[in-house]
């Protein structure tokens, strides 16, 4: 599947990098989408650093399968983009696979569509969620049809093999 | 007026320094209430480094006659310590000045103070207000009762300016 990273800098270096690896390693295409294409994204621990394949200026949902949102500073900057809002949320108007973890679900509030949704996030934006409307649920990884969130870096391992089910189980003519 | 300065790492350095260098001139007494006495407090840009007066466990709102919440990432790390919100939630609950700039309000958000408010905040965080019953504004400063707010660094002269005036009319009786 074609998964689009959506990424700006300060992100939570694990929680890009572990389940960019690990859907890569299930065959999948993850392309990098930031701010601008080309700009250099360092992670907030300052271990990895990448770049955006992708500006949100030429990205195009239609391009993509799955979303795919790391935690840190980054979901932050991005929902200060109204056209990265606007990506994210074609993504839910086609049923289509989001993962998101730790801070991720900041830019799925901005977004809108989070409301009577079962989700977890970061235990700050559990908060916001739930003053919003977000079923809230305090646990390693939560799955409500195609949407799959995690709560932090422990948790990663459960967000890749629930990220992993998701994407197998989409059939393969809406791909 | 004892003011209480609520700052963890990664804040915006100039939206803690200038108020507080401001302030202390207008002859406030400011002090640091970290997540632990001690505690090295390094801004988001490098530029500024201060570190913890007190620690959320040993101070009491009954200490302080206002609050003050520079922005940067430092609120939300705050918010995380049930601690710290019930501090927050102190100065609303007397009725004494709060200013908050930038991702200063999302603390707020999370003492469930700022519903029917007049307020502004960083961009990303106006809309998270706007979705819990705040009457956001985009303005550089909104003044609403002794609650003072700003969005951001270009914003701290009207900040400062608006939160001296708010400081200033605290009755004597009161301090």
């Amino acid at each position: 599947m074609r998964i689009a990273c959506v990424l700006d800098v300060d992100y939570e270096d694990s929680e890009f990098k572990q389940p960019y690896a690990a859907f890569k390693n299930q065959g999948h295409q993850v392309t990098i989408v930031g701010l601008q294409s080309g700009k250099v994204l360092r992670g907030k621990q300052g271990k990895v650093v990448t770049k955006a394949e992708a500006g949100i200026d030429q990205a195009r949902p239609e391009q993509f399968d799955a979303l795919f949102i790391p935690g840190g500073y980054s979901p932050d900057h991005l929902r200060a983009d109204p056209r990265m809002v606007k990506f994210t949320r074609a993504f839910f108007d086609d049923d289509k696979p989001v993962l998101a973890i730790c801070h991720g679900p900041q830019l799925l509030m901005t977004a809108r569509v989070v409301k009577g949704r079962k989700m977890t996030a970061w235990i700050t934006i559990q908060d916001d969620l739930s003053q919003v409307g977000t079923n809230v649920v305090d646990q390693d990884v939560v799955v409500d049809k195609n949407l799959v969130t995690s709560r932090q870096p422990s948790d990663i391992p459960a967000f890749i093999r629930e990220s992993i089910k998701v994407l197998e189980k989409v059939p393969v003519g809406t791909r």
